[in-house]
């Protein structure tokens, strides 16, 4: 099947570049000596999170338990939720999880990491613990509360002690880990996010600061921080690393009311509005760009195309932040060279609880 | 079950707000002496369309036709769709929709026109159609444009033209009904969405314009544009008419990393980005305010609370856009007086095709 056959909006994944960004990946932490934990809450896809781990990554991160469950139930062995579990609901949740995979939480207080020990206790297992440091969100203050959070949770039944992770993640991170040390506690696992890219700028932080993985997800669907689509900012018709871009919405143009405006079938809740506008990056016609959307209708100023798209012409269209986007959507199309070639349900789309 | 046993973050909605949403609207257009087509965007769930149809609507309006093909299998008889229906499965779907319900559909252009008649011919089927006038996104530009397309369309098989609608709503569509009606052409129908709210501050234009019924849903879950929730522009604490918004967030407070700042378990994939900072507004918090959200964050000044939530405090937030919002969540949760009632499907969310 061709993909201009897919009824609109479609929301695509090129497959070669998405292998191209899971490989360069892999290779760069590979030859960086550090494990990989692709995050999975911007791809929500199992059978792309086990095309991850073939590739040679770790384990998965997931931002919820709901989709820490999807993914269990997929079969993936090992995952790390960093963040905080709360509520009888979860709690009990939690437990039952950790009977199935080898499963790792992040805690930031005494209150959430007792709760955690007591329904452990109860339910007769051992959750995995690692303490998070705050960077700006969640997570303890400074490297000498997290030791007195370790020092805790070492006491706490039906918790084991890990280590720890930050987001981001700078020398505050290497700085408590030698805390840690330093006072006798084994620290297993660091898990950070720093800017370590394969196209990206930064020196890479990870061995100063003795990280043994990161967690990143972006990179996969959308390209990386330092290489997802951007626009230059004199000139938001001018863009780099669109191709590297490997989401993509198919669109069809359902309007052209006046000469320089065509109205695209996607809008906010095709694309989110999450940064922007300009909202997205046509790839057909690089220099149309889409100024408003409305709830169901894109926007777009096509004045500078030399060509103009038709009524009932198909566009592709990359969103400007495919981890929020794909989130929109229940159903994501694998596609080669312009064919479709796999259609895989976004199984973790909405498991916000 | 009491709505502080549910899992977070939940979506529910105050039923007795919403019924008092629905009624007064109702009675308004009533008295007024219009019809009232309730729009789904912001809705989505059937069985508040029966409520609606209940309280004396005449129809209602689905801006997509996976959203119209939803309400027409829970038995909605009477469907606007006021969006330009393009490509060969949307037709196809359009012609089954229409032997299933009175189904009218807007057109801004010659080629949709044509392509819903050829459809329609092909299936055997009449479709009844509008002209949409432009006001800034879909629509033909001029009320002499709209009468050259009338003509049009009168002459094309399997179509029945019978009316206009425009979008906002101005002056310009009352010259357009005249312009039509001067050239013999019968105007059955003029959907507009004129500034009609009970609480607005603005003279109704309709009689005037010559407008048969309005087009609004937001009303409904969120209150009318005129009074969902607002924020002064000088003091982003104080806020408009939150006692009119029925559809809230059940959050949990997850983290007090510092004094003057929670951590709340929903953000951007809970709320959506659209409108703010800040986000949401805090019922039981009325000065805490959420200036950042992560994806599945919502970051909460609490500076100005005298009391602050605790961790694992459950805290109810109205979501700045309920139409978008809405369409983040699979189900919605019917509340009275804090009991939960109803547990609806969001049986159209995600209904972007």
């Amino acid at each position: 099947m061709d993909i201009y056959d897919l009824d609109t909006p479609s929301l695509i994944v090129d497959l070669d570049l998405m292998e191209r960004n899971i490989k360069e990946m892999a290779d760069w932490c590979r030859a960086h000596n550090i494990n990989l934990r692709p995050h999975m809450k911007p791809i929500k896809v199992p059978a792309i999170a086990h095309m991850l781990l073939e590739a040679g990554a770790k384990g998965i991160c997931c931002q919820k338990l709901g989709e820490a469950e999807v993914m269990a139930q997929a079969g993936i062995k090992d995952i790390l939720i960093p963040y905080p579990i709360v509520g009888k609901q979860k709690l009990e949740r939690l437990t039952r999880l950790a009977k199935q995979c080898k499963l790792t939480v992040a805690v930031d207080s005494e209150y959430v990491a007792k709760e955690i020990s007591k329904q452990a206790v109860k339910d007769g297992c051992t959750i995995r613990v690692i303490v998070e440091l705050f960077m700006g969100r969640t997570g303890v203050p400074t490297p000498k509360g997290v030791l007195k959070l370790a020092k805790k949770i070492l006491k706490m039944p039906g918790l084991s002690f890990e280590g720890i992770m930050s987001y981001p993640t700078d020398e505050k991170t290497g700085e408590t880990v030698k805390l840690l040390k330093d006072n006798g506690i084994p620290v297993n696992m660091v898990s950070g996010r720093p800017d370590i890219y394969p196209l990206g700028s930064k020196e890479p932080l990870y061995h100063q600061i003795g990280l043994t993985e990161i967690r990143t997800g972006i990179y996969v669907l959308g390209a990386g921080k330092y290489y997802r689509f951007r626009r230059d900012k004199d000139d938001p018709r001018k863009v780099y690393y669109a191709d590297r871009s490997a989401l993509r919405v198919l669109c069809t143009v359902v309007s052209r009311p006046i000469p320089n405006m065509a109205i695209i079938d996607g809008g906010i809740k095709t694309f989110s509005s999450y940064a922007g506008p300009p909202y997205g990056y046509f790839v057909d016609y690089p220099k149309a760009l889409m100024e408003r959307m409305s709830v169901e209708h894109g926007h777009v100023d096509i004045s500078e195309c030399a060509e103009k798209p038709r009524i009932g012409e198909k566009v592709t269209v990359v969103p400007n932040h495919p981890g929020i986007c794909i989130n929109l959507h229940d159903t994501l199309i694998g596609v080669r060279k312009g064919r479709v070639e796999t259609i895989w349900p976004i199984l973790a789309r909405g498991k916000v609880q």
